[in-house]
């Protein structure tokens, strides 16, 4: 059944459409952490963001169905939805971040802030990290490097190396200004840096946030605003609301998307009243689902599960538990390499005998830990990292459980028993 | 309490959102064809094409409810929600068109479709009509004249006249093969023609579509193809399910979105296999939200409801009541000009004593109509141009309560009893 699922999926939704494993997943019901398949079996889920509340979360299919049920209208109407949830949600930013913009999608999102950027500083000039991913418009798509394909980076945009830790400060700070120099010597005036906080797809590295900070001042310096997307470590992940918190970082525009409405399509653009005042005056924006009361309903209901539930301290405590098990687990292998996380967000390098780079031994642990039901994926320029996201309502077990199935598949595809475990 | 909420909301939404109305509505509940008040007074909606089905629509809110509850996952993973919803929603197209990509809104839809016909034509020239409007991300807006600001018509994009009636045949398709001189005159390469079927932003021309016939074969002759957006016409507001189905023309891409989900976040861009593949081959294109469990549920009820109400022919019955009434009240009042209309989508020009477009007094009656309890607004370059979109669930009582509106509206703004009605 699921190889007619898909060849019929082929026939219709054509070669874009990308499946996740060899042997891809027929999911048909979510649940907490659990996703379940065609067959009854069920995955632990230590990968999408999305539902970072957990599977069809009760509140929040409750506020969904309750809202969809009196109003779902749009913006051009008065209405107390969109207001509250605005109010609510700025208050989790500090107070310099005082207006937001609703939109559908985080790529939308990031739509909207590189359009903002442009008209607040009559700039067209951008710069990204190597292997920046902001999504799937044209515009942001020519903002992602790590995106390729055929109409690839977007006219003025430059890339500098990611920084991976806080000792890239001044690497950082380099590149950026080696970027702006050359715009301005190509007459292109600065608009952005834009930086996902935590530098996912260039690999996860959330001790960089200082080397951020660093490149943030390069581009104010030059006239240029900062946009930080918190799409993907945003609403709690990190063990905090916002990554970019723990850092001294202060930006202009900050993007928001993802789990948000724990599966339901919502996003945002946060800003600073200046910088959107000086777009609004000069250009409407309608969304027309963007901040529509559902998606309102639904995303304060993510909110009141969040502070309800002590997902911050929990997101931070598992997290603990998920790092230094990764690393306990890598003393076995020594197909493990750096091992990084914050909250509930990891990346474990994998690498071969000679300490390279191990890509195709990454895929096959992914897949190897399918086939054990453990749902995850990979990172990073050359796709070697381990990209580990468990639900933000994880418990202890669901942690060990994921830790223990990686010390098995890492066991199974060496071919033998742990070696690690004899010594 | 309403100004206090326009106070919050323009303190923390800021100035690019707008109301409308000059006394905004404050809506707090929507059922059928109503739209309640927080002072629990009702209102006719006459606008809003995306509640298609009405408010909050008992068997789609049930669909939407029912799924969030037991799964809400991406296209990553095989899941025959997706797979049901694309084959039926391609059942309702022409046989040529047989692949879907599903994204969250219209402007992404419309994104994308720009971006295949780059990719699929190797060019990068379009041609939109005059006063065109296509959506809200920075490439779009650049191919919506309409939408206007800073960052205005993109580059390689060009204008032409709308046309009105399919007597503008030959004008429209000379227009468009000047263009397209220009285009190679400049060394740019055509990639598409992109239309509204019904050319709403434009003044709604239902009649045109000979003349886009037109048009468009002149620009497959240059090499690009046709993008028809059927997001404000389609989904059974003209009486048919997609408007460009009244006419000859052979779209390559076919962008939805509004009235797709009733209200729920969902859009689509339809395809030719052999445009899409060129794309896909090249190109991965993976929209989080779009296509996720929930969204294809709500879409599949959507379908239903269309079907099991008869809604196409329901569209097409109450469409006449209105095009004809709305002609009936037009030989009482000389401020009404042309009417036009298919379906439950109608136009109507207001003009002056001397026959010019009378954009203050269409604001007038938009607010007069909105002081007695029923919801439109206006169209077309000027502001002239009374837009009616009647819920497709319309009632002979709802079009004549419109029509009865209307009449007393212009009584009113001309300080006396009907002339018409003393003759």
């Amino acid at each position: 059944m699921s190889g007619d699922l898909a060849r019929r999926r082929e026939e219709h939704l054509g070669s874009s459409y990308r499946l996740f494993y060899d042997d891809p997943v027929h999911v048909v019901r979510g649940e907490g952490v659990w996703l379940y398949d065609a067959d009854g079996r069920r995955y632990l889920d230590a990968y999408n963001n999305v539902a970072g509340l957990g599977h069809c979360h009760p509140r929040v299919v409750a506020a969904l169905a309750e809202q969809a049920a009196r109003l779902n209208t749009h913006t051009r109407y008065l209405g107390h939805e969109v207001v509250d949830y605005a109010e609510r949600l700025l208050g989790t930013f500090p107070a310099h971040l005082d207006q937001v913009v609703l939109t559908c999608t985080g790529s939308e999102a990031n739509d909207l802030a590189y359009r903002v950027a442009r008209v607040a500083t009559g700039g067209t000039g951008f710069v990204v990290t190597e292997h920046a991913y902001h999504g799937v418009t044209h515009a942001v798509a020519g903002l992602s490097p790590s995106y390729g394909g055929p109409d690839s980076l977007g006219q003025d945009v430059w890339t500098v190396p990611a920084p991976r830790t806080a000792g890239d400060a001044e690497a950082f700070a380099a590149a950026v200004q080696a970027a702006v120099d050359q715009m301005r010597s190509r007459s292109v005036q600065p608009a952005a840096l834009l930086v996902d906080s935590i530098l996912a797809s260039d690999g996860i590295y959330p001790e960089a946030l200082p080397a951020l900070e660093a490149g943030a001042a390069v581009m104010r310096a030059a006239g240029g605003l900062l946009i930080v997307d918190e799409v993907q470590p945003g609403f709690g992940r990190t063990g905090r609301m916002w990554h970019f918190t723990r850092s001294g970082l202060t930006p202009d525009l900050v993007s928001l998307g993802k789990p948000m409405g724990n599966g339901h399509p919502i996003a945002g653009l946060v800003a600073r009243r200046d910088v959107l005042d000086e777009f609004g005056s000069r250009q409407r924006y309608f969304n027309t689902f963007g901040g529509n009361a559902v998606s309102c309903a639904v995303g304060s209901a993510v909110l009141d599960v969040i502070e309800d539930e002590g997902l911050l301290e929990r997101a931070a405590a598992r997290g603990e538990r998920l790092v230094s098990g990764l690393r306990e687990v890598g003393t076995r292998h020594t197909a493990i390499g750096e091992v990084r996380g914050i909250g509930l967000y990891a990346a474990v390098e994998l690498r071969d005998d000679h300490g390279a780079p191990a890509a195709e031994l990454a895929g096959r642990v992914v897949n190897g830990m399918r086939s054990r039901g453990v749902l995850l994926s990979t990172a990073g320029p050359s796709g070697h990292v381990l990209k580990l996201r468990p639900p933000l309502v994880s418990e202890d077990e669901h942690i060990d459980l994921l830790l223990e199935t990686l010390d098995a598949t890492l066991d199974h595809l060496r071919g033998g028993p742990p070696v690690g475990s004899l010594s």
